[in-house]
């Protein structure tokens, strides 16, 4: 009594790519890679990191720390490593996204050297879509995705920094169950966890930057998609904007001036 | 000049299974359905709803929000709902997962009833993969995901709470890249990208509480593997134990205290 199969997708790896360069034309190497591969609905999977170094953002830095210095907008929250070599920051950067480090990355760089993420992912991702489409004649989907952390929960997980012509939030509110209720789940991060998908088989040691996931065609859409941007929510009405830390010791200096000012002290 | 591809896997979702009901034998009508579907070295991901509704964990509860305190073990932030109708809760479950309304489920239930989580959702992933493994007499692993809300993200994406046979955390720590510089991504959490894999042929509807993914079989481990427990960063190492609002209350509430208690008066 083997139950029927339902919905599938497939994921895999593209094989042989180059080193990318500065200057690269990286829509023209991804076209001819994909030609004969792709299939109307897929979707690319493009680590931001080749993405990055195509447009020239393997910076040098003698310090890595003063990149991400510069690459910060907000610091959200720090801690010292254990081991006492140095500061973990997790910071919003110029795109937008809470990562640790700005996503300044130091690995997989020339010594003296860190590689930024692309300054607009979703312009990169939309550069991309349009290319390939044009060039294969085939409705895909692009998202450009990097490795972040997460509150509460151990290890990272890929997500979707940049997208076009793919859903990355699917906007189920109103939606019933069953039941007539409401779904207490209301939006997806489809976009996510198409990177989580892609992450598996892509891989972190290098030379498998690009994933393509055939058969999810109902999540690719038209080029006026919102995108990864979506994904992103704003610092104000963010609950966690602020580690735990950082935001008693705000907190802790209010009081104290609070009670300077001599305003009555109670319980906030 | 087409790319060689590489490293690929699959996910589909398997039709026609029942409604549970309390007291349901889920591996042997998890098994019946495998049968003749599953083969070797394949991650069975089951939602965790439908285990809970065959251990019985779908309750009376005449206010769903008393079920949310029952299940709480402790608050990391609240906030009002934007429309006035409630409070959203972020707590600490019982299961030690950080989630919103402790993982409480409301939707899909009957009305007066709520859904509460697996008690153990590691034991159950166990029983299940180990009574899977023994049926089928092949080598598969097992995760129960449910779905999470982010900080800092918009949307929710499927996790891995419970797992069994499979590898939730791959150990990258001491591996160098290229360069021979360490990965600055030491732990990618495959069980949730597995999870959210997953959720891409699951959908919410309900209707399709399993998927089967294939071709990760270097994912399937022994059974003595650690379970989803591994990707629960504890709260004393967590930099996001707390909401921001939270502890910056708190951090109020003790610089006023100090002022009072004549602490010389200082910017914390």
């Amino acid at each position: 009594m083997s139950a029927p199969t339902g919905p599938a997708f497939s994921v895999f790896a593209l094989l042989g790519l180059p080193e990318f360069r500065p200057g690269d034309n990286l829509a023209g190497i991804l076209g001819d890679a994909l030609a004969g591969v792709a299939e109307d609905g897929d979707i690319v999977a493009v680590t931001s990191k080749i993405v990055s170094k195509a447009e020239g953002r393997l910076v040098a830095a003698a310090d890595r720390e003063d990149a991400i210095t510069a690459e910060t907008v907000r610091v959200v929250a720090t801690r010292p490593h254990a081991d006492g070599s140095g500061v973990t920051r997790i910071v919003e950067n110029r795109q937008g996204l809470v990562m640790a480090a700005a996503g300044v990355d130091a690995s997989n760089t020339p010594d003296g050297h860190v590689l930024l993420l692309p300054e607009d992912p979703d312009a990169s991702a939309r550069h991309l879509a349009e290319a390939l489409r044009d060039r294969l004649g085939i409705r895909l989907g692009v998202i450009l995705t990097d490795t972040i952390g997460r509150a509460w929960r151990e290890g990272q997980t890929d997500a979707a920094i940049g997208a076009a012509g793919v859903i990355v939030l699917e906007e189920l509110r109103g939606t019933l169950d069953a039941n007539g209720r409401p779904l207490a789940v209301t939006a997806p991060a489809v976009g996510d966890e198409l990177a989580s998908a892609a992450e598996l088989v892509k891989g972190k040691a290098g030379g498998r930057p690009v994933a393509v996931i055939r058969g999810l065609g109902h999540l690719v859409t038209g080029m006026d998609a919102p995108g990864a941007r979506a994904l992103i929510r704003p610092a104000e009405r963010d609950m966690f904007r602020l580690g735990a830390e950082e935001a008693w010791r705000e907190g802790y200096a209010a009081g104290l001036h609070a009670a300077r000012q001599g305003s009555p002290p109670r319980e906030a």
